[in-house]
């Protein structure tokens, strides 16, 4: 399966991509900003397009092309200019999505955040909620389209060494959990058709991953 | 018919409910955000309610209880922070859509801007952007929903004196056209059913409002 990985050069992105060197069915394709940012990736053998979240539709497919399945991991993160949540989280996100469709890509993994429904969106301080707002529109505008989506809503996001365990259900309490688990969840999620039209929080745990993905 | 005004206290709201008053078959009831707008509205003994569009969706419900329309003329305004953009444009227009159906309300005036295309989103500047991507999604959220809506979409809005005339259709040639007739065209969508599930752009003209509602 070849997987185009928006935001390969994010932390979470490049974890995953580099685990998939191990998964031979997998082929990552790193979407990226610029030729700058592709030696990471060349040292790996690993794919890369150029693309941008705020190309138009038509360009991001265009880099989309021939994949399986798309992996949203890009984030502004909560501390950018709000214009950039708007742009990349929001609109960037749902490009991807329209994205899939003319590519005919039909499976599509999102990292959200952590919680977005509408009362996380009323309890969050002022300089949050714009955030869980565009994250919000993302994944209803996700769960709106026929793509087989998994939507995954991982807890507050460490660079602990990964375990390979985690917590997952449909609510968890809220906790920390490594950036290189997530990796691990979406590469579970990839290989597991379980996670299909499934949403989840995830945090750190005492449940093998592929267990963790298997029982959702 | 009685017709919640979102955003009665901006420029667009006034003349809205100032020229309501000639309308006897028409009852404005204005949302504002606080006692201190009142005032205005007092004077010409309409009614009043507080709530705010970063409220809870119940909230508002129960400001539009008893109402038998929304007109939605909220805006933070494309200079704002853009944390208000997602929260106030996009947000809170949602949370008014999601009230209007908790309250029973089908009828539901948008006033958008004047192009909020996929197309707009990727040609607008940057610090223009963010505004059109919020106003898009509003408007999407809006098309999806089983509301009587109707989706307007003014030209640059100035503070000219009003002249009772416009030209409306699916796209027009972009000008400007005063406030005060954009009022006066939700005044004629409010009293012509020809104006349910249309969407149209409006700028100064040469045709009467009312008939070019009814030629929509």
């Amino acid at each position: 399966m070849k997987v185009l990985i928006v935001g390969a050069n994010g932390q979470i992105g490049k974890h995953l991509v580099t685990y998939m060197q191990d998964h031979p069915t997998l082929e990552a394709v790193a979407m990226i900003r610029d030729e700058a940012q592709a030696d990471f990736f060349k040292k790996m053998n690993v794919q890369t397009v150029i693309a941008n979240l705020e190309d138009d539709t038509g360009t991001i497919a265009k880099a989309a092309a021939g994949c399986d399945a798309i992996v949203f991991t890009a984030g502004s993160g909560p501390h950018t200019g709000k214009d950039k949540t708007l742009l990349v989280d929001l609109d960037g996100a749902v490009k991807t999505i329209e994205a899939a469709k003319l590519a005919n890509i039909e499976r599509y993994i999102m990292i959200s955040s952590f919680d977005t429904t509408r009362a996380a969106i009323q309890n969050a301080s002022e300089s949050f909620a714009p955030y869980v707002v565009a994250k919000h529109y993302a994944d209803e505008w996700l769960r709106a389209t026929d793509l087989k989506y998994t939507i995954i809503h991982p807890g507050l996001l460490t660079n602990d060494e990964p375990t390979g365990k985690v917590t997952a259900a449909t609510t968890v309490e809220r906790d920390e959990v490594p950036r290189a688990d997530i990796a691990k969840v979406i590469l579970a999620s990839l290989e597991n058709d379980a996670s299909i039209h499934k949403e989840f929080q995830v945090v750190r745990g005492e449940t093998a991953v592929d267990t963790a993905i298997q029982e959702l």
